[in-house]
């Protein structure tokens, strides 16, 4: 058995990531293929202990600095425990968030330097990168009326303004733009089974026999 | 009022650091300073949680790179929202562990990259390094026995062997004799009252008027 492959989905709240990685995962398997599915930040039990402190809306006074090392920290564990072995077993992983979150909220979001980023991840990530990101574009006001009609409590991240999410944005943008080989930008508010197809011919290209 | 003071308690447990930065903290107190007493991992709210997270035995999968970058966390929140308002009013801060531990227990003891450590901690802390750092060196076995004496649970940290502690005492060691000017190396195995007084001579120097 060969390495596995490893697939992140990407995209501000209410961009459709978390619904198409559940029904690619399910069109995989359908077809045979062994597949993880994981989320950031979160994981194994140390990754989800660290999960509660970020998103808790009790931790208003986070610091971005705080939030940032809190990221990477949930992704070293999540990598090592989790991602690698699965990679290393030849399961393909499909993870909810990953590094280009780490670049569109704590960089181009919250303002940090995204040089600092990039190596401080690589260092979090053990150098490994994802085959392909797929990142769902939608415009903000989208994305907050498809949050509003979920209705549940806001986190402490999904609490900041639309400026902040518009900056995100920008930044899921410039990271598809300057990647395009690694990074496959799709527009999240195309319907569902469209978007699935588009997903699962791209994977396909990479997972023999399926 | 000027800018406060920053001084910082290191060394492996049973060293004494402790105890003397109580006793410390009282007499300065009595001479009419305002010192400020905190440690690390923790302070602030964030910063204690991240604690919980480092030192429970459950969390022994926990990877080197996951512990750092939870340390460099923990003291991002730390510096901003406790240690850095602190020194800006004008109060002397004491701090239980800080940037010498990183490098001593992640980089020495770990073996993580010490230049990536180092660069990581000046993000995290700010940029703001103490004025002085006291190291309290012992030998690992008067370490260990001194905490078979109190008898209590070890946590995470403390579970681990005597080679683990003796690289960080060598961590420590090096720091000292590289930075002989910022860092202070005192002999743990010291009557407490000489070495309480050694370090008010050393900290007198720094604040007037005491």
């Amino acid at each position: 058995m060969g390495q596995g492959f490893f697939f992140t989905f990407e995209g501000i709240d209410g961009c459709g990531k978390s619904t198409q990685l559940a029904r690619v995962a399910e069109a995989l398997r359908a077809r045979g293929a062994d597949i993880l599915i994981t989320r950031e930040p979160g994981g194994p039990p140390i990754s989800e202990k660290i999960r509660e402190i970020l998103i808790s809306p009790d931790n208003k006074r986070m610091y971005p600095e705080t939030e940032c090392l809190l990221y990477l920290a949930a992704r070293a564990q999540h990598m090592r425990e989790i991602i690698k072995p699965a990679i290393d077993k030849g399961q393909t992983v499909l993870c909810d968030r990953f590094e280009q979150a780490t670049f569109a909220y704590q960089g181009y979001g919250r303002g940090l330097d995204i040089d600092f980023l990039k190596n401080t991840n690589n260092f979090a990530a053990s150098g490994i990168s994802p085959h392909i990101t797929f990142i769902f574009d939608i415009p903000v006001e989208l994305s907050q009326q498809r949050l509003s009609k979920i209705g549940k409590g806001k986190d402490r991240l999904e609490s900041e303004g639309a400026q902040f999410f518009q900056k995100v944005r920008d930044g899921y943008l410039a990271a598809a733009n300057s990647s395009p080989n690694k990074i496959k930008l799709l527009d999240g508010a195309k319907g569902r089974d469209e978007l699935t197809e588009e997903i699962l011919g791209i994977i396909s290209s990479y997972i023999k026999n399926l």
